[in-house]
């Protein structure tokens, strides 16, 4: 109450009703470290309703992390450890970034499947620990919550526990506003273990996550009926005490009401040398995992993935789809580095399978090829839990255009510096017939303005490779895949350590002074070779640059990037999509502002100017131009 | 068959599984009129399931659509009004673009929530009638539909009819593969009427859907076991059949084994003439509808909304965020146009309350204000359901940050030239504390890229009142309406009919002969014009441009935007978001690629640069460059 009081902003309303069931939790089943929040074999704790972040301060802060009386203090303000929602990079012992609801609970999916495979692939002594979520009403209303819960509940995740902060008070109103539905049945439906439970009786919520904890075939839920603001004498049990501070009288009435001095931050000793007992436990509990986990396991935590597979990868291929070089990469990648992952529904469409991964399944948990269904948000939500336990890394396919389902999970990624795999096949118009709401238009230019998010677009086999070198290494960054339907043509040197789409773009073909540039990605790369042979057979000797990655390239230095792409070079881009930012890099442009259309990809492209001929009259219309 | 062995791409299995249940149900239940696609007290019927297009197109073809056998033929061909996935922009009695799945039942269940509230508004008389949705198991998967469904359930529409073609196969392999729970407990959990029917059987097809219509309190979910490729010996019941044509060999075996004759796009007679019976029963029933509606609603369904309102907006005002001004404009335009619709659970944050329009819901079906829950996307994809079925115009309204969250609903009005109105707020980091997963930063760069959307971000109460002129103006486009949290002074000429951001951009402030352009949009326009007094205090003469929509600001003449942004005149953008695209119209930028952070708004606009002594500076630094 005192921090968001002093932040003059935030939400006290969920922190003073899940105190009880919160502290239950961290004082008598969480198994964590506090002098080691990244130790490994920790419980997973995630508030997926972010907004009550000063629940989850207050708990780190009591049972000892590295987070002080000051940092709560410096709640919401500019650099504090204590942002207005939690951040898995800015504050120790913060699993992920929470807020955007549903995320939380989607992305613990994502760990509890992590724990379930590394259990079984190196023994219950290198992984064995639960993934605990506190969770809204407001998660639970989020598509992205449902289709995780519903995954969940298929892949029989036991050791997924579920604490739901029923206090039946959304921001409009009263939750029966909106949303009536019977959650324990639904819940039961998915086939998960459910529990019903007075959420302010300490010893309803310790016993309901002790039988929680038994239940090893089932996901479990525990709705616990809490009291939203709890003792504030004028706001508890209204969205009042939801999104603002109580307000200098009101907190003062709390307090009263609550038996608590009036005094700013008051901490009593006794609670918190209770809260402390942590530290000491977590010690223990940690040498003890480090005595018993087999230190070959150990010794793979520390390691970091390789990526000397690109000299392995297939010399002089025949033209072939970059969705069928991205399955090519993959096992080549998966053989040195931990990919799990799958598709939502088109493994075989995505190429997403690994060979001899097995399927994951209640039956196989040592499986690394996941069926997500027709989920492609909690799919990419559970990629990112894959990829932030660890040390799984987590992949996630499907068509290009359904990363808009993904979207606010991609976002995620890259805020938490998730380095996650996503692979987005079908990337143009170029998928053909299924038509207009099936082709990205506009999709690349959305992910390229993710901030701190890799889309690489290869341009062939060798492209993919490099890409799949890049995602693999990459520890902060997430990359986006993006692929094609059909097949293009090898036209940039062999794949190796040295390639230069490791720069994210280079030039590919040249000519002693070139007069003209065509800047392309992915299939049409070779597509602008083709209109540079017209181009030169015309007299005008044109340099072509392939630029698979705007990121990479943004972060090499201006001189190289004033080499590749000069200033006062006549420049056209050459993209099967929106020309959104391209002006950053041309004057002119071959691409689509306009939905695609229902027809043989060759008639598509050819309808809509991608075509050697248009490409080249358009560089030659920029020169007349000049 | 045919017509997908003649594409040589599509999806035989849905159809022919489909097809007795979408038989009975177009003949024994359906009222439509073929020949008025358009007339507006038919039955709604969706084919959420999309890839199933030539069900649909069968069914057109064989009631009697304008949509002849030579159509059918030219199926996946380009300008062919028989794209790959259903288009309703492109084929008379396709009431939606289907093919993302979730999208076509979500959509459905505004269409279901607009006949309730027209219904109780003007009269049995006026609007009485079903809307019906055939969905896959892939539908059910996707989150936004089990958003819908959740709210479908809670707002008892008992109207919306759901057909669920159960056939156990998905794209993967089995169903089970991904899909276990027990989907008629959980739609009964979520307030449904739910029936299990084999759905091979004709009259078990006919009696549900009647039961189903005499549920008046709940929607219904017909769960249907259906066959998928029923018929092929050899692929009957596998994914073979899913999205592949059967091959010349199959399709002869699958005729023989159907008992029909081997022979290309063959229709017997008797069946075309049933089915053809829709014709004049379609008349008659259109008929009917127009001696007993009131004259006084058939004159309303011919109007066009007004923009007359415009003239009354308050002169004069103080500063205020846009987003009060957006409460304002949408006062005075829904007393002139049928918006109905809400908020994802922050009603008095967007301001999307309509005053005195009540509260949808089972007691007060008249109501026009919707509360969705905290389910962004399901209100995306009602808000569109409510616009297309008219003269309802859906409304939806949340944080920008949670556009991310509707994407694929989004786009999809974008693609079926469907002019919902989105409301999103708190547009920046101006939205302070919550901090980074809540700030909007490639959020206006990602809508400006969807084709045929307009992004309008307001610079102050003025031109949030054009942008909902524009928005209900609109016939073919969604509009968004883009809002801040924080005040912003009144910097632009009072609203009316004649102010220059109908045109997207335009200059706002200049000077004799500006050495210099700023052009900014919202809260950054007031930024650029401290910056402009402080160049100009320096003898550097400054333009400033506002430009609120960059989709209008190119349906202009190339001389009016040549006007407004010289090219040879240096150009800073001045916008907090990402400054991808901004090249197109500036040289310099003062923007945000990267993400936000958890402070009071002021201090992150001053740590992130956007003060007039920085905007400034920039402006000084292009110059000198040049």
């Amino acid at each position: 109450m005192d921090a968001v009081e002093r932040a003059k902003s935030g939400h006290p309303g969920m922190p003073m009703g899940c105190a009880p069931m919160a502290t239950v939790l961290w004082t008598k089943h969480l198994r964590h470290n506090p002098n080691n929040p990244k130790w490994f074999n920790r419980d997973r704790f995630i508030l997926s309703a972010g907004h009550g972040s000063m629940l989850l301060y207050s708990l780190l802060h009591l049972t000892g992390y590295d987070l002080t009386l000051d940092d709560i203090k410096a709640f919401r303000q500019l650099h504090s450890k204590t942002p207005g929602h939690p951040e898995n990079f800015a504050t120790p012992g913060v699993e992920m970034a929470t807020g955007p609801l549903g995320q939380g609970l989607a992305t613990s999916v994502g760990m509890a499947i992590a724990e379930e495979h590394l259990r079984a692939v190196y023994g219950e002594a290198a992984c064995s620990h639960y993934t605990y979520v506190i969770a809204s009403d407001g998660d639970l209303m989020e598509g992205v919550a449902q289709e995780a819960c519903s995954l969940a509940g298929h892949l029989a995740l036991g050791r997924l526990i579920v604490l739901y902060d029923d206090n039946g008070i959304t921001i409009d109103g009263n939750t029966a506003l909106a949303f009536t539905e019977n959650t324990a049945a639904k819940f039961e439906a998915m086939g998960w273990h459910v529990q019903k439970i007075d959420g302010m009786d300490a010893q309803a919520v310790d016993q309901a996550l002790s039988s929680a904890k038994q239940v090893t075939d089932k996901p479990s839920l525990i709705c616990a009926r809490t009291i939203i603001g709890f003792g504030s004498p004028n706001k508890a049990n209204s969205p009042k005490s939801h999104g603002s501070p109580l307000g200098a009288e009101e907190l003062a009435l709390t307090k009263a009401a609550l038996g608590l001095p009036n005094e700013e931050f008051w901490i009593p000793e006794d609670v918190l040398n209770e809260f402390r007992a942590a530290v000491a436990k977590g010690d223990e509990w940690e040498a003890a995992w480090r005595a018993s986990a087999p230190p070959s396991f150990l010794a793979m935590l520390e390691q970091s993935p390789t990526t000397d597979w690109i000299s392995n990868f297939p010399t002089g291929m025949e033209p072939v789809a970059t969705r069928a070089s991205n399955g090519i990469a993959l096992q080549l990648a998966a053989a040195q580095c931990h990919v799990i992952g799958g598709s939502a529904d088109l493994t075989h469409n995505v190429m997403t399978e690994i060979k001899d991964g097995g399927t994951f399944s209640p039956a196989n948990r040592r499986g690394r090829n996941i069926n997500f269904g027709v989920r492609e948000h909690a799919m990419a939500a559970a990629a990112n839990g894959l990829t932030l336990h660890g040390p799984t890394r987590g992949m996630a396919g499907t068509f290009f255009i359904f990363s808009d389902y993904c979207r606010p999970s991609l976002r995620l990624a890259a805020l938490m510096e998730c380095p996650t795999i996503f692979c987005f096949s079908h990337d143009s118009i170029g998928l053909g017939e299924d038509g207009p709401t099936h082709q990205p238009i506009e999709q690349l230019a959305a992910c390229r303005a993710i901030p701190n998010f890799n889309t690489f677009r290869p341009a062939d086999a060798s492209e993919t490779a490099v890409a799949w070198a890049v995602a693999t290494q990459s520890t902060k960054v997430p990359t986006a895949i993006i692929t094609s339907r059909q097949s293009v043509p090898n036209v940039t040197p062999q794949a190796s350590a040295d390639h230069p789409a490791f720069k994210g773009g280079y030039v590919l073909v040249d000519a002693p002074s070139p007069k003209v540039c065509l800047v392309a990605t992915g299939s049409e790369v070779g597509l602008a070779l083709s209109a540079a042979k017209l181009l030169e057979q015309g007299g005008v000797s044109t340099r072509v640059v392939s630029l698979p990655s705007w990121y990479l390239f943004e972060l090499q230095p201006d001189s190289y990037r004033n080499h590749v792409l000069p200033k006062d070079l006549p420049t056209v881009s050459v993209e099967a999509g929106s020309t959104m930012g391209w002006s950053k890099y041309a004057q002119a442009h071959v691409g689509l502002d306009h939905f695609g259309a229902s027809a043989p990809a060759n008639d598509i492209f050819q309808a809509f100017g991608f075509t050697p001929q248009n490409v080249a009259a358009q560089a030659i219309g920029l020169l007349n131009k000049k």
